[in-house]
């Protein structure tokens, strides 16, 4: 066995919660990635599936993406699902919120903001190494014959067994019965592409599990493992990342809205974080917790925006946090972002805040570049504040000497 | 109204244990089907679905088909679906035998089978009323999309409260998803071909329900009615009539095996069998239950062969009967069936009862013709007793003066 092949694998294995089937000390492939891993000379086809919902991606989805960079970087092919099919059809029955109908057109755009969005990520250039595939090309052919036959490879039970039927089963709120169809579109996915692994969050076990049972069915010559990562607790220490708790962040963020997030990451997070968004070695990490919310900061932003653009806003937000702590220390005021109703629009908050004296001065102070929230200077006059949860600690600041900083 | 239609009515309303929707004293047509029977001019669509299984049809599958033909005469189209689409499907979970895959071959074979057996009971002739669709031409071409807008009409806990699968369900009995699927395959039926009202036994009121939401689903002009006719009881006068109970009249049977049953039929059923199988009028039913008993036999026997040979029929097992009761006070045995294993040859039968002294003389007795059973003459020497039930009470005759009577 050589090194680079456990180094390989080692990385592989940094931060995966579970894969599946797993024996830990059989030396049959079929029972173990890691034994497969080690013996397969062939690369193999590693699915991932998202649906083109057009949402932004934050650090909670770059963890998936990021191990399947990494399964890309061993020589295996990333074959990612584009769940065009679906999207197009919307929830059939209607009850849905979730599940908007999409056309083509904004499929197509949807498409096209994922792919900006994880490019820092995947390794699109490389030949042989990423497919993308829409799941309509199979799944629009299938007629009631093989959809009976999808169907019929599993009981009631086992579907109310899944998380989440089963907790809405008991609570007696209404499941549609095309909603036990989307587990096995997904599995049957895995059967249209062939996939040797699927990668997913935890709560995908029981879909990867159905995509290894319709392989099998279909006699496919080898059965996919399921690998699951953890699904990140967001920048409040509490939930889980998602956009609507506001939690998060964005790919797409600033490099200054990005690091004065991470860099304020609560202690007990910030190893997770490293471990999952980073390539940092664990073994030597910085004792100290505030240098390593520091290192978190620098290495991801480094990976969205370049080494160079993280080094200067580390440096420019130290700046500024200093000057913070000397406003501070003058007593300038902490601001609770109860005051708001939010979206506000922040020449409100900055004439409210009395920041400046009315919000045509606001108005004036932004366009003349003299706004920074957080260190990033603020150019749009129409810029928002959607939610108070993504501002709490960050300092706004009018000028070089009037700070101010939100507090819940 | 006219009196003519009031009698059409009557007719249709004979034997009828439930139409759906039912708003008793209402006016309004699509409340009660027979405000609508006497306001609509046109011709209605009478839906009635049938598997091409190949099985032999019996008087319990004859009570809907009467009634389907009585709509036929009141001037309505008889809508009859085959289910071929399902047959050639068989069971895809490959666990039901009851569901065994059939060719496009035998789907036509089997159809034919049916259609012969039904031409006593159904107008094939007269033009517009009787229309004959395959399910396949609407079923085969549904695609994903449509399935899972089917799919999405209904919800797991409506499905798991129908009959059967509720009590599976409790059982902790497997219930395969696809099973799910074939209520709205037959409720999609009635959208394909616009059925006004769908007719089947009682225990086809779920189904036929499904029929209904999906009509309003997809918007249809109109939404068909329910008309359950009952489940007939067998003639053993306990359970439903089937062949696998032995408890049966198929419709091809002799006349003499017909009559010899009905004119047994236990006390208890004879005026509902009278009231679902023949149009005698009920407020002048014979006192006597023997003589009851011997109109049902005539009238059933005459529709499917002949007022002549039910006539000719009754006059021979009459005079066997007489022959019978002569020979049973000679003290000639009964035979119990239980001394046999069936199924069991008749001319092992024979020999072992000892009205022939061998198998071989058995066998020259039946090619000579002078074996009956139960008055009917047999002459295949390979005849066959398939199960004991059926031959309860029947009369086994050897020449003029050899006889014996079954007993269980």
């Amino acid at each position: 066995m050589s090194s680079d092949l456990e180094a390989t694998i080692a990385r592989l294995q940094r931060g995966v919660v579970e894969t599946f089937p797993h024996v830990p000390d059989s030396t049959k492939p079929e029972e173990n990635l890691w034994v497969y891993l080690r013996q397969t000379e062939r690369p193999l086809r590693i699915k991932f599936g998202i649906d083109p919902t057009g949402s932004e991606i934050h650090l909670g989805h770059s963890i998936v993406l990021r191990k399947l960079r990494q399964f890309q970087d061993a020589g295996h092919c990333a074959v990612l699902i584009i769940g065009d099919f679906t999207a197009q059809i919307g929830d059939p029955s209607g009850k849905s919120e979730v599940r908007k109908q999409l056309t083509p057109e904004e499929v197509a755009a949807n498409v096209q903001t994922y792919l900006e969005q994880v490019k820092p990520i995947l390794d699109f250039e490389t030949p042989g190494r990423l497919e993308i595939r829409y799941n309509s090309e199979w799944l629009a052919k299938l007629d009631l014959r093989k959809i009976l036959e999808l169907l019929g490879t599993m009981t009631v039970g086992q579907m109310l067994a899944k998380e989440g039927f089963a907790e809405r089963y008991a609570k007696e709120t209404p499941i549609f019965l095309h909603e036990f169809l989307y587990p096995l579109m997904q599995g049957y996915d895995s059967v249209a592409v062939a996939a040797d692994v699927e990668l997913g969050g935890t709560d995908q076990k029981f879909n990867i599990a159905v995509g290894r049972d319709l392989q099998r069915h279909f006699r496919l010559p080898t059965v996919q493992f399921g690998l699951l990562m953890p699904i990140l607790v967001g920048t409040d220490g509490v939930q889980k990342m998602s956009k609507s708790l506001g939690n998060y962040v964005a790919l797409t963020e600033s490099a200054a809205s990005m690091y004065s997030k991470l860099e304020k990451i609560p202690d007990a997070l910030v190893n997770q974080y490293i471990e999952l968004l980073t390539d940092l070695p664990l073994d030597s990490l910085p004792t100290n917790p505030r240098d390593r919310q520091k290192a978190l900061a620098l290495e991801v932003v480094s990976q969205y925006h370049g080494r160079d653009l993280a080094l200067q806003t580390q440096a420019e937000l130290a700046a500024i946090v200093t000057q913070g702590q000397t406003a501070q220390a003058e007593s300038i005021p902490e601001y609770s972002l109860g005051a708001f109703q939010f979206p506000v629009k922040l020449t409100y908050v900055l004439s409210h805040t009395k920041l400046c004296p009315s919000s045509s001065e606001a108005r004036r102070q932004i366009q003349g570049g003299g706004v920074r929230l957080n260190g990033e200077k603020i150019t749009d006059v129409d810029f928002t504040l959607t939610a108070a949860e993504p501002y709490v600690n960050q300092v706004l600041q009018v000028g070089k000497k009037k700070f101010l900083r939100f507090v819940p």
